[in-house]
């Protein structure tokens, strides 16, 4: 028998794909199986496809399984039946409806004996942890988080649904002056349209009303309306060479004061090129922790707040002390 | 009783001071006493002073202990004398002895039934958790630890023994530009000059000899001479009224790849107006933590990297999956 973690990976988009790359980098890994809803042999992979209707014989084969299906309606239907046969760690991230998910989740793993680890990735997940540090840190404060500059898939799809658009991606984009008004530490008040910006590309169906369109978008309720908008209208071509990527990040800012007055500020950023790539390799590191725990007979329902980060690590308590402190 | 975690800190140094200033934010803390070697009715403060040599009576009254003497001798006597009749959480910072420091404070407080929290702080401490990350997201990657703009103490006391120097302060600066070549994601090399500068003000005594003092300074070995320095004759005005302040922070910067070569960074930064004020923050919401560890019947020593994030919140792990998920 391997010493190594033998893992699954439920759903094939580009999350699970994320996974499955990322897994030459941590060899502590093994993965045994990808479970598909589609037909396993119409897929081309070059590791193990398994139709999801077989997942429960691999009870005793599997020690963690990463799911990568969508928040909607995916997660919420799926973790708790998978999680009453194995430890599962996912990217739940509905944030208004994480704490009905993690409770649902922290009754299924307690009584079936595994860990539920949720809400795995950077926003939920790094993001938050940062946000806690800050305020746990720095009580008398105030912290703000910004988004960008990236893709949002959402934005992206209300584009598309608009009528004479053939393609259409969107960019969220944090205005560089509010970030600096932030970091000067003057505790501002920010609306969502002094934060973001949104800058789309749009390629318009022949003989679309390109003045119609542009209307459309920058006057769309709860995606667009309460922010600057720019809509760039651009050709097919252009579109596949510079905008099928997936870059995102952000940061997390924490403005306070300690004693009488004194100015403290602690900032967390990404830049991604690849945002599902990132994000894969945060539920990689984490799986390690969910099979940690698990080892350690704990059972229950887990998200990031709750991880010590040396559980991330392949490496021992020691020589992380040695090389990192 | 009350249900407030009780407090007590040990020496009334610039840290003591701070943490005695950082429970007015954090009320779910009541400080019992603050415990000196000095005698205690010289020393006017609002708390309660106490001479260190009655420490033991306070065993029954105090739930944690935070430690605020200096690495180099306070701390590796100190440490597991306490530790033996109380928790502890101290920031012991001497990196090349955190390993043996762990050890013999692990034997004592497993021992003796208590938690030895070390080594909080910034660096080591936040920063140590954010190399840490770093690699467990990012394997296939590098860090880069900057420090500053700010005063090292160490380089400051090395000026003011120089032969005609009155009074002195060093500044350690970050070179903007080796930060922006990591953030490229170049993994480059840095040398310690090419990544950070130090910059020296110096009040020379009277009739001193400005060049010999200047080129003592640049060409101190271990302290100076790797690094390009610059030396700054000020008067003792200009000294009082600009450069008694103590502002650090820094970077830790990971830049790695994913998938096939794409490019992933994530920054952790500090922005601090005083350093001790911050530090002695980071040393209260640790000891919350401390506490916690011991109520639920764990004992032995801990670093930061084993510690949740959650156990550093007053909050209930409700509260925070509600608010920062």
């Amino acid at each position: 028998m391997s010493n190594k973690i033998r893992l699954g990976i439920v759903g094939y988009g580009n999350l699970g794909k994320g996974v499955e790359l990322a897994l030459s980098q941590n060899p502590d890994f093994e993965l045994e199986a990808i479970f598909t809803r589609r037909n396993p042999e119409n897929l081309s992979a070059k590791s193990k496809m398994v139709h999801i209707s077989e997942i429960e014989s691999y009870r005793e084969i599997i020690d963690v399984m990463i799911l990568c299906g969508g928040s909607a309606t995916d997660l919420p239907q799926q973790t708790p039946e998978i999680a009453k046969m194995f430890n599962t760690v996912d990217s739940f991230d509905t944030h208004a409806k994480i704490p009905e998910y993690f409770n649902v989740l922290d009754k299924v793993t307690k009584s079936s004996g595994t860990i539920g680890l949720i809400s795995v990735g950077w926003d939920p997940g790094l993001f938050s942890l940062n946000r806690l540090l800050g305020e746990a840190v720095l009580p008398r404060g105030k912290y703000y988080t910004f988004w960008g500059k990236g893709v949002s898939q959402g934005h992206s799809d209300a584009i598309r649904r608009v009528e004479g658009v053939k393609d259409g991606v969107q960019y969220t984009v944090p205005i560089e002056s509010a970030i600096n008004k932030v970091r000067s530490g003057k505790n501002v008040d920010l609306s969502a349209r002094e934060k973001h910006e949104r800058i789309c590309y749009v390629v318009p169906k022949e003989d679309a009303d390109l003045e119609k369109i542009k209307n459309e978008i920058i006057n769309m309720p709860n995606y667009f309306s309460d922010y600057n908008t720019t809509v760039n209208f651009i050709t097919e071509e252009e579109m596949n060479k510079n905008h099928k990527g997936m870059p995102h990040g952000g940061f997390v800012i924490r403005t306070g004061v300690t004693g009488n007055d004194t100015k403290q500020r602690m900032e967390f950023s990404l830049n991604l090129d690849s945002n599902p790539e990132f994000t894969s390799s945060v539920l990689l590191a984490y799986a390690r922790a969910a099979y940690r725990l698990s080892k350690e007979g704990q059972t229950g329902a887990r998200t990031v707040l709750d991880i010590p980060f040396s559980y991330l690590s392949p490496k021992t308590g020691e020589e992380l002390r040695k090389e990192l402190l």
